[in-house]
């Protein structure tokens, strides 16, 4: 039998530890690929990269897996995976992560790694992003991988013809405190922002985005509840942001006419 | 009566055409503060800097309008705008774009026009993407300012209670060839890729993304269609990436269990 292929991605960069993580799981299930950006991407939402040119090196990081790193963005190295790595193949399953940090409720639109497998489920390879809620560069990803493991494995054999996209969230707990997974919705939880402003060597002001996540969705079926309960959050993600039931309520736009008054000035 | 005030964005930077035209039609409407980057930024998606400071500075380009350029992303454009420049009060509209090309179907996720308007949205602030279907630099908006100002005005008037986003895109047509506004879902197109490979004057190869948009959803309740056929498009998004239909379609995933077998190597 064929081994599935595996394409393997981040947004931490191919140094992360989240991602040796991933390629140890991804290794003992199938073949895999790894391309990931070069450096830490983080906050990178689906950019693309358009004015300047892409590089990608052939790294030997991980044994005997064939890895890449990109000086783009992670829907870069997906983009480069398919149209010049794979060429004539789709892989089987597209999975990135872990992630150093939560993607949990409104982070998915700021995540590089949930972009970067929503990229791969638009082509409609069944994609995962994997994220773990522990911020550390030195943290340790052994109790994610049993679980991991398991939806991938789950992931190859079922397929996700329903939809091909999941956003998945591991709290930072032990194993086996670890209560399973959960299905559920993203929590409509938001960031409270400040700038940290400061002056640079030069005297020249600057602005850090800083910010406090708050959450006042309570309800028992959202990710961030999953995450507080001691689970593992599953939310199926889409790439359409139509807002379906919207439509009919601004139909009425549709009688809108032109104002000429905007042609003066 | 206070004036309202009017926050505009964009993502071909402060000096593009398009969003000249924008802040023309906006000063008609209400006070008018203008947040954009200072080099183009298309294709940035939600990307957010988090690694480098931010740099913000006033500009005088546009005459009795309070405007700043941003070394950042659209959306860090829209979020030093409410944290820093406007801290107490929430603008009563968000206009970004006018962009120079289409943001209509799946361009709407890489689309920094889209995504500012996003951030503004998440924010509760109506906000409106618009695109010209004309990616000219020396792009001529005036066609679009008149449907622009009603869109503008009626959303200033009526508010948008039940989204508070919407995607408008204006075919590359003469004004009285524009049949009017259309209430649409994006089409579920896709880009065929390539990547055009060459040599860098040091002999290094290096990749630019290019491709060719493809739709073959040919249905008369899209975006596409109704750009096809002359009209405007307005499609409502929204931010939230919960694939709702899915959920109870992957609640079997509760039942898997950890796999103790990924703890090996």
């Amino acid at each position: 039998m064929k081994k599935p292929l595996i394409l393997v991605t981040n947004d931490d960069g191919i140094t992360a530890r989240g991602i040796k993580a991933l390629i140890e799981v991804a290794q003992q299930l199938g073949d895999v690929i790894v391309v990931a950006p070069d450096s830490p991407r983080s906050g990178q939402g689906h950019a693309i990269t358009l004015e300047i040119p892409l590089r990608l090196h052939k790294v030997d990081l991980f044994e005997g897996i064939e890895a890449y790193e990109c000086s783009g963005t992670p829907v870069d190295c997906v983009k480069l995976a398919k149209n010049v790595l794979l060429k004539d193949r789709l892989p089987d399953l597209c999975v990135s992560g872990i992630n150093h940090g939560s993607n949990a409720s409104i982070n998915i639109i700021y995540s590089g790694t949930m972009s970067a497998a929503m990229e791969a489920s638009v082509e409609g390879v069944p994609s995962i992003g994997f994220s773990f809620l522990n911020y550390s560069h030195q943290a340790d990803f052994s109790a994610c991988k049993p679980f991991v493991k398991a939806l991938m494995k789950n992931t190859l054999e079922k397929g996700m013809e329903q939809a091909n996209l999941i956003n998945v969230n591991i709290p930072n707990l032990p194993v086996e405190q670890i209560k399973g997974f959960r299905v559920c919705r993203a929590a409509e939880a938001r960031w409270v922002e400040e700038f940290a402003e400061a002056q640079d060597p030069r005297g020249q002001k600057y602005y850090w985005l800083t910010g406090r996540f708050v959450n006042e969705d309570t309800k028992d079926d959202t990710d961030i509840w999953a995450l507080e309960h001691g689970y593992i959050s599953i939310v199926p993600a889409m790439h359409d942001l139509t807002n379906f039931p919207a439509i009919p309520k601004f139909k009425y736009l549709e009688s809108l006419v032109a104002d000429s008054s905007a042609m003066v000035g």
